[in-house]
């Protein structure tokens, strides 16, 4: 490939469509571009940097048989996912998508019902690898997890968590045969803080506007509440679904302390 | 004012300067608009629609004094803060910035040290409206709080919070002569789940990338951490603030329960 083919090639990757042809992923920025160098489990097939960046890449860590290419600022704009692009980039595999075998589950999973917006996927990802919660499982419609957006939010967390996209129903009944109980918060639910959780456990999340799906309302066993504390008539109706993922796995992982 | 002023104006206060100048700050949306009309605490100046979101609005709930303007959604479309406009929006005038009562401070603050994304600071605010946390003191240096992003983030929160920006130096000495005890989250910290908390309590939550400035660590009486449960050796460096804000605020809502 030309140099202007590389930029014609990264910026196609912007689009989820060539994401899916190629099999490929960016990710932008120092930190998670060496965060990916340092691991071994992201694949790594394109490094793009420029030469006011060069010396922020430890060389001995690139690895041979990636393409590596040097471009000057202007055209790095042009690559960038940024606001104010970093100078860093690097187009990596895709992972096989895989079913956790029963031993890998841990003992709780997340399930993200229809989760929209970038920021909020990619700042649960980060959650999941800070609470050791190494499954997430995704509904079909739940933002793509190799949206660039997602990427950048994970902070390189997505080179460790397992995340699946799957149907839900075949899922819930998937883990309450392996033991697992099945966790969705709702008004009705008991208050969390004094309700006794149980491990395995798996927890669901709705979108950000709806809830949880209808259909999967009567398969989830325990319902919980994170109480509301305002005494304003008209307050919040409902916190950030990232921010309630948060106090749920938070309150699991206090269970083991 | 014509129409075409009108455009002009609302544009206009996308800016910061145009903000502080007027002293408004604009909010956009059905949810976020109803709840102000609902709520008496915002004092609308001007509200703008679109045909097609007329019948959205309850003719009742508009207050008499303000200026109502009808606009084709391409008119709409350029004053809209939003990828996808909403066709309802509205001008708020600012409240009086002030500092709190002894009485108005409830028994847990939050004090932002130079939070600078405007979602985590929406986020925030949101959060401390569930909990019932009344006042979020931020450094100078924290993203404005009418910032659109911001506003668009608290999803109405920002209508019941007080936020008040301080020189965070003097407010830690003011919060300890008043009995409270200051937390702060730091790697060296004591483990949240086991540590005994006390109320009334402040927590500093800090930077994005750089956490909580030097100047302001020696001051904090007590340093907790939310433990990490990865067992990966390169694993997540930190949480996201707005998740470290919820969780330690959820542990300490969890001693009333």
């Amino acid at each position: 490939m030309t140099s202007k083919s590389h930029l014609k090639y990264v910026r196609l990757l912007h689009q989820k469509k060539y994401r899916e042809k190629e099999n490929v992923y960016i990710a932008e920025g120092i930190k998670i571009v060496n965060e990916a160098l340092l691991s071994y489990s992201p694949v790594i097939k394109m490094l793009l940097f420029t030469p006011e960046n060069r010396s922020q890449l430890k060389p001995e860590l690139i690895p041979k048989n990636i393409q590596v290419i040097e471009l000057p600022s202007d055209d790095f704009r042009k690559i960038s996912i940024l606001k104010n692009p970093q100078g860093v980039l690097i187009v990596i595999q895709k992972p096989v998508a895989r079913y956790p075998k029963p031993s890998e589950f841990g003992n709780l999973v997340l399930i993200l019902d229809s989760i929209r917006d970038p920021g909020n996927l990619g700042t649960i990802i980060r959650l999941a690898d800070w609470f050791g919660i190494r499954n997430i499982f995704c509904s079909e419609d739940t933002v793509e997890c190799y949206n660039p957006k997602v990427v950048q939010a994970t902070m390189g967390a997505i080179f460790r968590v397992n995340i699946y996209y799957t149907a839900l129903k075949e899922l819930f009944l998937s883990l309450h045969d392996s033991g697992f109980t099945t966790y969705g918060s709702s008004l009705q639910g008991e208050n969390i803080y004094t309700k006794k959780l149980k491990t395995p456990a798996a927890v669901i999340l709705g979108n950000e506007a709806h809830g949880i799906s209808t259909d999967l309302l009567p398969l989830i066993r325990e319902n919980i509440l994170i109480p509301n504390f305002s005494k304003s008539v008209n307050c919040s109706e409902s916190l950030n679904v990232s921010l309630a993922a948060a106090i749920i796995s938070s309150e699991f992982r206090r269970l083991s302390v």
